[in-house]
C-alpha cells in the first residue's frame, strides 16, 4: 500500500483550560490508500507536530516526517517497523519527531489490519486480546473532602482501581498531600487498589518525595507515578531504595524505546507507563512491553484521550497475563468521548478491545467537523499545510 | 528587563542538500529590553521551533515558550535559570521544548550582559575565559583519497586536532571504514589528535562498532563519538568496557541536564560535548559542566553552526582548564559565516572569546536580509506567527 494520501487533523475544545487534561485536543491522522482508510491520534502539542510533518528540511538528520514517509509502501507489520527506523533517523535532530510519528504510525496499523482483515493485535502475533481491569484516571479534588467524594463515585461507578493525581499534590504541605492520600483510601474502601500520581511535580528533589511515603505506605498505595521527571533516573533510583511495598511507576515522557529501557534499567521502576502516542506508536511500545517482560516489570499503558488512543495504547500489550491493569480515562472532554463510535466495552467491569480489523474504532466525522481548528502554515509565500477535506 | 519584544528569525541557504551539514539554516532570536538587544541561535528545525514558540495551550503542561516568558522579567542569572525551570515544566508535554527555549535562553544572557555591560561568562561565575585549542570538524571526504587531502589540509590550516564524521562512516565495510579513519591519521601526520564521529550510525549495534575498534586504537583516536543514539545508555557502557586507549564521546543530542548526566552515570564516556542550542542554553549546559568535573569527565562544546552559537557553547566551559579542546566549525555555509560581524578570533591558534559584554559578537542585519524565509502561521484564521520587522 502506497503512503501518499495523509491527512492531519487538529481538534481542540472551544475552550482550553488550564489543567492537568490532555483529552482537550487532539491531533488525528487519516491515511488512506487502496479505498481502505486508517486513523491514528498523536499525544502531542497539534500544532507544533503540524510544523514538523511537514517543516523545510535543514540537513541530513533534521527532515519531516512526511520526507520520510511520503510515497514509501507498506505491505507487512515489519515495513512499518523498518520505516519507523527511517524516520527517527530522518529527523533524529527534532525532537518532536517521534511525537508526530506516533499517530501516523498508528495509522499505519490500522490500515494494515483493515487491508489484511485481522485486528491489530493479532498482526503483533498474539493469538488473544486479555481483558484487562481499568482503573479510573483522575485529577485530585480542589480539597480532601472534594477528592472523597470522587473515590466514593468511582467506586460506585464499578471501578476497583482508581488513580489520583496532579492538580495541587505536591505543591503545598506534606499535611495537606497526605490529606488527600488519606482521602482517596477512605472514599475507595480498603479494597480497592489505590494509585498516586505526582505528575513529575518534585523535578528531582528526592527527599520532597521520600516525606511523603509514610502515608503512601500506610494507605497500601500501589504505585507513586512519575514522582520526577522522566530523565532523572538517578533520582529514580534513589527513591525506589527508600519504597517498602509502594512501587515506583514512570514512562509516559519516553520517546523512544531507550528512554523507557533506561527508567527500567536505572530507575528501579516496577511499572513501565507507555504512551503509543508519543513513543512513536505500537512497535516501540511493543518493543518496551516485551523487555519489561524479560525484567520482572509490569507493563501499562498511558492514555488519557480518546479511545482510539486507548485502542493503540492497549494493542502492545494485550496477551500480557501478567499486566491485568489498564489506564481508562474518566474525565474525557466531549470531543475526546464523541470522536470514536464504537468506544472499547466494558464487559463485567473489564476493557475489551473490538475484535474488528486494525484499531477496531470507527471516527465519527462530524465530531472532525464540530471540533477542527483551521491552521494554515506559508513558507516562502507557498502554503506548506492548509487544513485538508475530510473524505 | 521585561520580556515582551522577542522576534524570531528563520533563515536558510538558498539550497539545503541533503548531507550532514548542520549550518545550512538557522533559527535566530533577538530580544529587545530597555533599548538594548540580545540575540540567541536554536540548534533546532527552525519551522518546528516556531510552531513551538506560540502554539496554543493544549493543556498545562503542554504550553507554548511564548506562554512561558512573555511578560516575565530578568534582572539577574538566577532569574534566566529560575525562568528555564518555568519554561520547561509549563512545556513538559512538547518535546521540542527544550530546542525552542534554548536560542531566547542564550540571548536573554547575551541581552543581560550587555545591561549589566559584563561578558557572559563573567555572569557564570568565572574570573576568565581561557583560550580553547579549536579541532577542525568536518566530512570524511568520498574517497579515502580525498579524507587524506582534507587532513593535511587542516593541518596546513594550522590545526593540530582534527574530526572527520558523518558520510559513509559506518555505512560501507569494515575495510572501507578503516581505510578513512588511515587515510584521515596519514594526512595529520603522527603529532596531529584526530577524533572520529560516526553520527549514531550503528544506533544500538555493539558488534558493528566493535569490528572498527582495532584500526582506532591502531591510529590512536582520541574519542570516538556518537557510536550510537544518544539514549542507548546500555550499548554505550558495553562498548566502553571494550576499549584501551580510545574513548567514548557523546552527548550532543542531551535536550536538558538528565540525558547528558545520564550518559556520563551509566555511559561510560570520557567526553560529554554539549549544545548551548539543544540542551536549553548556557544553564544547563554550565550545569553539566559542573557535573562533569566532578566525574572526571571532560566537557566539550558542540557547534556546527555560526560564531553566536560557537560563542554560546563556548561560555559554559571557559574557565576549565581540564578542558582545553574546542569544535569549531571549519567547513559553514555562507550564511553561518557571513552572520556574525566580530567571528571568535583564533589567537596563536586558539580560539578566544571576545572580551566584549554579552556574548562579544553582532549580528550583521544585511545578513539576515538576505538569507531570511517568510513564514505565516494562521489558527482558526488569525495570524499566530508572520516573520517580524528586523528591528
Amino acid at each position: 500500500m502506497l503512503i501518499e494520501d495523509v491527512r492531519l487533523f487538529y481538534l481542540a475544545m472551544p475552550e482550553i483550560q488550564d489543567i492537568g487534561d490532555g483529552s482537550q485536543d487532539a491531533l488525528l491522522i487519516r491515511i488512506e490508500s487502496e479505498g481502505i482508510v486508517g486513523w491514528g491520534e498523536c499525544e502531542a502539542s497539534p500544532l507544533v507536530s503540524i510544523a514538523n510533518w511537514i517543516c523545510p528540511m535543514s540537513h541530513s538528520a533534521c527532515k519531516s516526517v512526511r520526507d520520510a514517509v511520503f510515497g514509501q509502501r507498506i505491505e507487512t507489520p515489519e515495513d512499518i517497523v523498518k520505516l519507523g527506523h527511517a524516520v527517527r533517523s530522518a529527523g533524529l535532530d527534532i525532537a518532536q519527531t517521534d511525537h508526530t510519528w506516533s499517530g501516523v504510525e498508528i495509522a499505519l496499523w490500522d490500515l494494515l489490519g483493515k487491508r489484511l482483515d485481522e485486528p491489530v493485535y493479532r498482526l503483533l502475533g498474539f493469538k488473544e486480546a486479555l481483558p484487562k481491569t481499568p482503573y479510573a484516571s483522575q485529577l485530585f479534588g480542589d480539597t480532601p473532602d472534594s477528592t472523597l467524594e470522587k473515590a466514593r463515585q468511582c467506586r460506585q461507578q464499578g471501578f476497583s482501581a482508581v488513580k489520583f493525581g496532579w492538580a495541587s499534590y505536591g505543591r503545598g504541605t506534606v499535611a495537606e498531600d497526605n490529606a488527600h492520600v488519606e482521602a482517596a483510601r477512605a472514599g475507595l474502601g480498603e479494597e480497592a487498589t489505590l494509585l498516586i500520581d505526582a505528575g513529575t511535580v518534585w523535578n528531582e528533589d528526592i527527599d520532597a518525595a521520600r516525606q511523603r511515603l509514610a502515608t503512601l505506605e500506610a494507605h497500601r498505595v500501589l504505585w507513586l507515578e512519575e514522582p520526577f521527571v522522566g530523565e532523572a533516573l538517578h533520582a529514580y533510583g534513589a527513591l525506589a531504595k527508600s519504597l517498602h511495598k509502594v512501587q515506583l511507576a514512570g514512562g509516559e515522557g519516553a520517546s523512544n524505546f531507550h528512554a523507557a529501557r533506561n527508567l527500567i534499567d536505572h530507575g528501579g521502576i516496577g511499572f513501565v507507563q507507555i504512551d503509543t502516542g508519543r513513543i512513536g506508536g505500537i512497535a516501540p511500545a511493543k518493543a518496551v512491553a516485551d523487555y519489561a517482560a524479560q525484567r520482572n516489570v509490569v507493563y501499562v499503558n498511558h492514555t488519557f484521550t480518546t479511545h482510539l488512543a486507548l485502542a493503540a495504547s492497549i494493542v502492545p500489550y494485550a496477551d500480557d497475563a501478567q499486566s491485568v491493569i489498564c489506564e481508562f480515562p474518566v474525565e474525557a472532554s466531549r470531543l475526546a468521548l464523541d470522536l470514536v463510535e464504537q468506544p472499547l466495552s466494558l464487559v463485567e467491569g473489564k476493557v475489551q478491545l473490538n475484535d474488528r480489523p486494525g484499531l477496531g474504532v470507527d471516527i465519527n466525522q462530524a465530531t472532525i467537523e464540530k471540533y477542527l481548528v483551521p491552521v494554515e502554515i506559508k513558507v516562502r509565500g507557498k502554503t506548506a499545510y492548509s487544513t485538508p477535506d475530510l473524505a
